[in-house]
């Protein structure tokens, strides 16, 4: 705690000191003795750091001991004094000439601010495989710290992030009432002739604007809203063309709040739905409680998505994709945590305060289905956050 | 043009080829053989490309002959058979299995199939610097191609969409008519007491509906709103905090069409502006208008940034970062093109078709004032593509 600390803290300063503490634990398992987190719900969960700035490099930098540092551009940094939980002696601003300049990389002023420290020489670990920390990134730090040794450390800090805090599940609990709200507003709205942005723009209006007195935070994945042959194709955004009667579209979107996303999908159809989209609808819903009883603590998260398979192909469907996967604070692109998923020979334990989107969706070859949960585990089983009808959505 | 042709194209195969005929141009004069290209935007300008799968390992490559080959995951293939201008034989998913298992990695996927086309032992361009192409990817393309030849091919793509053609120029001028009626809203709507996310969720309602019966498209960026002292950090999103009377607030925001970029900033008062931000206001009015007597054809983007910055400077302000920065086809977490800048070095030469953002930001000690414009370089000299009135917003 220091006085010049931000006002806007989403969390405790005795929660982000715990979180560092069990992230430090994780390095020494893996002896990295100064981990450069790049992921921005990373840095976010680590120092509450907030801002739209990861289109530039930044990073936190935690030491073997101290507070964590917030490394970025220099007008990013009046961001962190405005968000994170250190003092502004923890918070190093780089010149705005590095920006976009093929002439030098950013991350060679990392380095010096890492030999500062002494750090030049000593086990460090990197998000490898995580967005925005480019290959470029990567060769800059290596070339400039030739002493060092560095260690894959992706998904170290996102693996710390599974099991939710009571502040978090809070905020989840909120983002699932906004999505809840979002689906109303789907339902109400959406008519043969409504152009798609018209209602997506309606769609975005529910969220942001919130439930239950709370605010809505930007998704990190748009409102996917496919139609018809479009619908085969999971992860097309929308243009103008009206709703029309006799097709389906699916809505694959997440309430948010503090940048926590509950997803949700549901499928509507214009009209009376052929046959095979009840088969299937039926199939799904069989399939996701069959998955859904074994989602407990003690089980792995392979259990629910055997499980979950099983039936669906009793029922003569198939899905070659995972069925779900870890979700809380996140960044664009992905409002997933990558850690779990919910797929065959994923031996993850499922624990308490576990938050996963259960995702069956079910591409058929004409159209899609999608009717997915944000789902919490709980001390004796698992709870679905929202309330949201799970039939298939029909307007005559 | 193939049978199984997409039927949602944004251009015409005859200026997706041109665009692939000037690409293998900057390719030879590097001696690149096949190109990776991994940003979203690239990929979608070489070969209509849409959707949000940015999240996963994907690319479009180029050979040194034929239609460019998408490579993607297996369940985002069925949206580049309905986004893309090649048949569907230059269309190859990968399994599910590869996407988030740190037990293998998408790209030894791609190093097979390059191996398939006999290209694994060429000279291979990568976008070493370009967001979603990460260290992991990097180490498992080097590994699985120990016989290719790696080059840098950063920008390279980026630089070849610099000048717009005729449609592009269409699109951008449909999103600066959005971004005017954006702006419109907020003048409308902004009154002391309105949550910001309340504001927020009109931005993006007048946004995505569109303008001039022109469908809206989403942001890259979200729309970035601060007020008073939360105004001096460029990058800070919304929460629930309501406009207060006395508070400036600028709002960074874009229009969008067609993934084609206008973004506009303005800033409002409510109540009667203190004497410095009318000061800063005529700075930044003055120092725009001599910023844009130097934007015509043959003069450098350092000329736009060296006469704004002389006036602002006489005028008794200082802007350390750059003046402005390309614009165009765009995908998130940036909607510049990351190639010129208008900055004090950047000898980038302008041309007829070149579009940016000018982008004078001032941010004070106690606030920030942002009168920013998207500009066309024409024939004789630059056209602003909007008509927002300038001036700060003031609502008494």
């Amino acid at each position: 705690m220091t006085p010049n600390q931000s006002p806007n803290l989403s969390f405790s300063t005795a929660e982000y000191e715990a979180r560092i503490a069990k992230t430090r634990a994780a390095m020494q398992a893996k002896e990295i003795d100064v981990l450069i987190v790049t992921d921005p719900a990373n840095m976010a969960w680590l120092t509450g750091y907030e801002g739209w700035s990861f289109y530039v490099h930044q990073a936190v930098i935690l030491g073997p001991d101290g507070p964590p540092i917030w490394w970025g551009r220099a007008m990013d940094a009046l961001g962190a004094k405005r968000t994170v939980f250190m003092g502004h002696d923890h918070i190093h601003g780089y010149d705005d000439s590095y920006v976009q300049n093929p002439e030098k990389h950013p991350m060679e002023d990392l380095s010096m601010l890492l030999a500062q420290h002494g750090w030049h020489s000593k086990n460090i670990g990197l998000e490898l495989d995580n967005y925005y920390f480019t290959a470029a990134a990567y060769l800059s730090l290596v070339e400039t710290l030739p002493l060092a040794r560095v260690i894959n450390a992706n998904g170290l800090v996102n693996w710390q992030r599974s099991v939710k805090s009571e502040t978090e599940i809070t905020y989840l609990r909120r983002a699932a009432k906004i999505v809840e709200k979002m689906h109303k507003t789907i339902r109400e709205r959406a008519e043969p002739g409504v152009r798609k942005n018209d209602l997506v723009a309606d769609i975005y209006h529910a969220g942001i604007t919130g439930a239950d007195g709370h605010w809505g935070d930007y998704p990190s994945i748009v409102p996917l809203a496919p139609s018809g042959a479009d619908a085969t194709a999971p992860h097309l955004t929308w243009d103008d063309s009206p709703l029309e009667k006799g097709e389906a579209t699916f809505f694959e979107i997440a309430g948010v709040h503090r940048r926590y996303h509950a997803p949700q999908s549901r499928t509507l159809f214009l009209g009376e739905p052929p046959a095979k989209y009840r088969k299937a609808e039926n199939a799904v819903l069989e399939a996701v409680s069959a998955g859904m009883a074994q989602a407990k603590p003690g089980n792995f998260c392979e259990d629910i998505a055997n499980a979950f398979n099983a039936t669906l192909n009793r029922l003569g469907f198939e899905k070659d994709s995972r069925a779900g996967y870890s979700i809380g604070l996140s960044y664009p692109p992905d409002w997933g945590e990558r850690t779990f998923s919910l797929r065959k020979g994923d031996r993850t334990v499922l624990e308490p305060g576990m938050v996963f989107h259960f995702m069956p969706a079910l591409w058929l070859d004409d159209g899609g289905i999608e009717i997915t949960e944000p789902v919490l585990i709980t001390k004796t089983g698992a709870e679905n956050l929202c309330n949201t009808p799970a039939e298939l959505a029909v307007k005559l």
